[in-house]
């Protein structure tokens, strides 16, 4: 395979150059100009032709700004006769938008991941689905990788002889499961009904809490009604501490200072797939960086190695 | 919206029948060629010139045989000049293979959808998918029945007082819920973890079962290995009675002798969307027909009116 | 054709409204949900089924933002069984990205063409694009209405005696000369050379301005940057007086007050293409209502006439 | 090109392992699984990124199953990020429905090429389709070798004074005069009129048959009732003596033995591009290899030479 | 379906006339403008919107100035919003080029059923295609007519007690032979070895033909060089007598000319697929219509009835 | 990227073979048949397997019978395993063809764009389009060189004191100011209406022409008739002296004979990205070539550099 050339859209400039120097390569330059009725115009501001592409841009707020500016961009490099173009994407937002739950609404990670492909990318490098079937709503090779390894090996410095994993829901009760086996600990889970989007009922916690040094797992949590509903259940069940770790912390709307200030939250953690910015960083938020699995990941597709060695939980 | 024309292929022709007899239209004849070489040809042998077309096939074992027939089925009916092709899925096997747990394998229910629409389906009528996720992998309209209703009421003949709902699975456990709602019921699941297709290790049950009438129920049973693992589990904390329920009854390797043959297993229930030989039915199962609310479906479909209210709780 | 169904975005719901009033059919209910996480989904709260389906949704600021929306509504009204979707955009913004004048960059008109065809447009209700090949950019039929007729209208109540039409830009002469045809008055045309989206150089006018009662005609307004530079060339050539007209008046950041604010600028004429919120509107400003084209046009594909009568002079 | 990596179905796996042996290259492994429901799935179990990738797999009975699996490898192979698939079918059994010779049938042949391609291959290899136009059906490159040149070589060892080459069909006579060239001998052919897939009449042989010997010559041999038919016509004709040769011998229902049984019918002469299992092998049989053949093409192919030459009369 | 509209490019519009008389519907008026640099441009110059578009144009000499008038055809016809669009192609030249038997050449007739689809086309009338495969060639419906219906009943009226049909090419001599058993006579064919497109030698004719009363048939004449060549071995072989039938009679280059000039030809018998001016039409030459069944097809494929039937002997 | 082969199409050799010796690689062999029928077939007569193709054809008159030979060379190569094909195409008519100015007509150019890219293209190089949005017609890599440098490296060898360039259209204005500037002259533009292809009417000419040497700039010449229509313009406004220059010298019906016949027209400049046989050339016929500039951007597009820095003004 060609060269390979790495630009990053607005989203995560951080991201971008981290994973760039674990690759010892440049970070490309680009520009987004905003014509004077609202449209994005993107130029890539290096030559691309035949070379191995790669797109950093993770959907985040303001989410349809990040993605337009990604369409565009896939468009730039194809029209600039890329010989191939990966889109990564750490954070899938619209991966939540898996289902039909209701009539006819739209299926937004299905729509998305058509836009994409028609948009010009050729591959996609994502971490943490909402669900593992989004992987099957592209139609182009997907390397799905997770932070689960970053996120036990971060918590295998406590005592975790009492802790059990709990998941908010039942949903991701099976990705709890694995990060319980990877820690050997118990899992539990809440059996969560979901009336809305922001207004959730716990109706109980199926698994040990009491006395337990409980670690909630969460794909993602944004404003963390479900987490916060959790709390209180938790509280109920005698948790003895609570620790809650996430791989996508989005933290809207005020999430981040609310889950912070209960005194029996000992420590959120997460991964830097969004960027948070650092005036609204605490003490107790610990941030874990996911630049160097995302970089061994572009190594290997771009040398054409094996991506799924690094899935594996002794990797 | 032109004259109705429905077909059956080989997999399930009761079931077509019975569902033209609600809809009071002919079944129409096809047939089915083998050639020397084992191919197979199809001629469907009714006009389907601008008619709405309606290929009823559930995929069931043999999976291969009756899914390369529908393939030709839909063929067939395009090169006919059919208006509109509806592929009438009652139960769509591939739905299982919805994600890639393992490195380099296919995604069958991806796959499979994109053959349909390639071979000529422009909508699909199913029935309780694997999971809620496949839907996406369609891009032409799906219209996804579930048969809870039917199976709700076919169990409030009993006292539910101490009925619970169990899951085998957690993967399934928000079905279970549904289910459990609708009857007025507590629920439960297994928490699963599966190591290969046919071994299975369940190793806990999260929720009440000591002196409970147990439902358990599950999308499909087809070795039924899960669902007897749970039995031992079901017993030893202290069930007090078991009904096992679910949509597919697809019955296989002795599936149905096995669990029928457990004396504390009091009824199996499942409903028609895989046909069910005479000779292998007993008095410990019952068979509900999904074939009204199939037909119910399809008229609406002809008829431009919605689906959706056949899936509300009170329709 | 069935039965029509129109559902309106959120960019402009004034206008659709008014659009369904000329139509005598009611405007249905959609609903836009945002998700914690910033994505949108979107319900269509009628039944969509074999229905003729228009949507609503010029792409106007936030234009990211409206043109997901319009994505979404295009894929409900896919997966409802629609019987045909025609996305109505009376602004389509990103015409004005329609070529490749620099090395590397996106061309949002294609790029933006394709995508709406791939969420599920079967069709294209327009006004003014920015330039008339963009029609090209749509492989589904588009039907590319102007407001000349409307503007013309307008205009005919003046005394048009010394009055010329002035083209800001070569590249829409074209149309300025249409419309003095209309008017039955001369033509004339800025020789702009641009330099970057809001940096412009008016280097000359070409055609007789001496003592002429001006009439600017533009296909769109946004900062307004050209048309202010062009002020000054008119002053120093001798402009009796000056009106100013487009199709699409976005007016971006306080254009409207300083084109307002300028005295020899009697009057500033443009279309309901796109929103102004009333807090905005001046004595100076008409609107003029492009309502009634629309409907006629969504009529008549409704229904099957021609709708390129609606382009004659005298139609 | 990158690196090779070659795969086999469970179609013939011993013709896979010669054509490795030629090309000095491992055979890979992969695995198929069934699931409880009967669904299958594929696992390649070697890296497959960025590789030029080979999957072998003749089209043979159980057909239906052959093809699925095919299907999944392709699936498989596309989503593991191979650089380039080819599918290796040396029996490619749909080539046979190849028209629409009845009114609503499917076109087996298109169909299938279609979903080879929607699964996932680049291009394909393939031996003597049923007829020469089905390589147009595919829209990718494709590769058709005859096996003229080995049942040639073959037959040379005898005495060809007297010998006539037959097709049973006027269909095959092309292909049975090109063989006639390269043995320098006459050729004739049966006038057939079919009546169905498994009842054939023969109305008359045109062409010189009175002492000669005769090779019958067909592309493939299922049933062998057009043979059989054939041998009747020989004999009443004064046929001196009766060989019988075809690239695909797919002996099915005992056509192996109905036919060797016949006294006049000296030898049966076929390839193994479809397996036949050591115990249906008689001494009467000759099976010759095209792996040679084949693994020469895929060294091409993967080097970017010229495959063409292969098919010149003295290549 | 709604309302009939049919236009005719410049290749035939006698022919298109005839049709629309059979059909009782105006023929709409198109035109064709030529550029000063040579482009075609097409103007369909009635209503097309929400229509049942039926575009006639053989593919007749000058080819490619009628090929690509019919794919501006179409996409005038497309973008009209038409509802649905066939392309009416009595005679499809390229369905000669239907195989690879040299490398590196193009595959005429599958590319341009491709070209035909990318250009619009929802379905295809055409008529006795050079092979039949070439149906398979388009993955939209085809209606696939022949003359042979019209042929015989123009042959009755002769005594055919010693005629037989003569194939001139193997590839041809099934429809010979359907055309024989319509005629109840014997068949017969030559043996063709072809050199190149216009050299050609018949090593032999298989078949009885002393004394006999012979009728040529061949799918298309163009230099008639294979009918040329048959005539010796004809005429060596004692033919009583000659008529020669075909269904597209280009006459290219002096064929019609040349063969009639032959004396033992009595007759020469062709169908007006392919315009043939009055000048150069003979005493010799028989010109059989074949609008009267192109009527009905399109009829019957307008009232969505069964084509199929027009193809039975009997019908 | 693999080895680079060069074919070309009968359209205009000598421009093939010139761009092959600045690139000093063979030209190599293809071969055009012309069927009986009038069909054409095409052959690629050297290795095409993994290569890195380039087929250079300009559509030019008969503008039919080159495009359909570029649809075939197309699918040759694809179907000989080309690693990667791109169209060479230095002048495309078709450009004309892009916008919808009448009801119900083709836009040729999209159209053109389309079937290019169905037949097998993967990139196109071309030059001067009718206008820059034709551009975005492709959704493939587009290389669009101008020949700008080449005609002001010419005329810079004459005294442009009081030169002018002249636009004789307004819609060419931008590309004849982009002119001016590279020789530092101002620039004027006719400003004609168009009524049919053949007639057009210059209304008048806006800028300074009295005592100017004009060069009259236009990107295609073809009858002429606008250019001739403006010399009676220049004339009566006192031009002191005329030149004529333009990319694209298509000199269609006398334009050449009819220009260079007017005493006041000193020289026409154009390029040879059309042929122009040697019999047509006059003394006052100046061609420069364009080789060197399409060698240069084949090489670099065949190396993977940068091919914008050619279109700099500098470069």
């Amino acid at each position: 395979m060609s060269e390979i050339a790495i630009f990053s859209g607005t989203a995560h400039p951080e991201l971008a150059a981290e994973i760039c120097e674990h690759l010892e390569v440049p970070l490309l330059p680009s520009r987004l100009t905003r014509f004077a009725n609202d449209c994005l115009e993107v130029q890539l501001q290096a030559n691309c032709r035949e070379r191995d592409v790669f797109l950093i841009q993770p959907i985040v707020a303001p989410v349809q700004e990040h993605l337009v500016e990604l369409f565009l961009m896939l468009d730039a490099a194809r029209g600039a006769s890329a010989a191939r173009i990966t889109a990564v994407i750490p954070h899938f937002a619209y991966s939540r938008s898996d289902k039909k739950d209701a009539p006819r609404i739209s299926i937004g990670g299905r729509l998305v991941a058509d836009l994409l492909v028609a948009a010009g990318a050729n591959r996609v490098l994502t971490m943490t689905l909402h669900s593992p079937q989004v992987h099957g709503f592209f139609n182009i090779p997907v390397d799905h990788l997770h932070a689960l390894k970053e996120l036990a090996a971060y918590f295998r410095r406590y005592d975790l002889t009492h802790a059990v994993v709990v998941s908010p829901d039942l949903g991701n009760a099976k990705e709890a499961a694995a990060f319980a086996r990877m820690l050997r600990t118990d899992v539990a889970a809440g059996a969560k009904q979901r009336f809305s989007d922001d207004k959730v009922v716990i109706s109980s916690i199926i698994g040990e809490i009491e006395g337990r040094d409980v670690i909630v797992l969460d794909d993602e949590i944004a404003k963390g009604t479900t987490v916060v509903e959790l709390m209180d259940h938790l509280r109920r069940q005698g948790a003895r501490s609570i620790r809650i770790a996430c791989t996508h912390g989005l933290f809207a709307a005020g999430a981040l200072e609310r889950l912070g200030g209960m005194d029996d939250v000992i420590e959120i953690v997460c991964t830097n797939t969004a960027p948070i910015p650092p005036e609204r960083r605490t003490d107790k938020l610990k941030i874990l960086s996911v630049a160097p699995a995302l970089a061994e990941a572009m190594r290997r597709i771009h040398n054409g190695e094996s991506v799924s060695v690094l899935l594996q939980p002794d990797a």
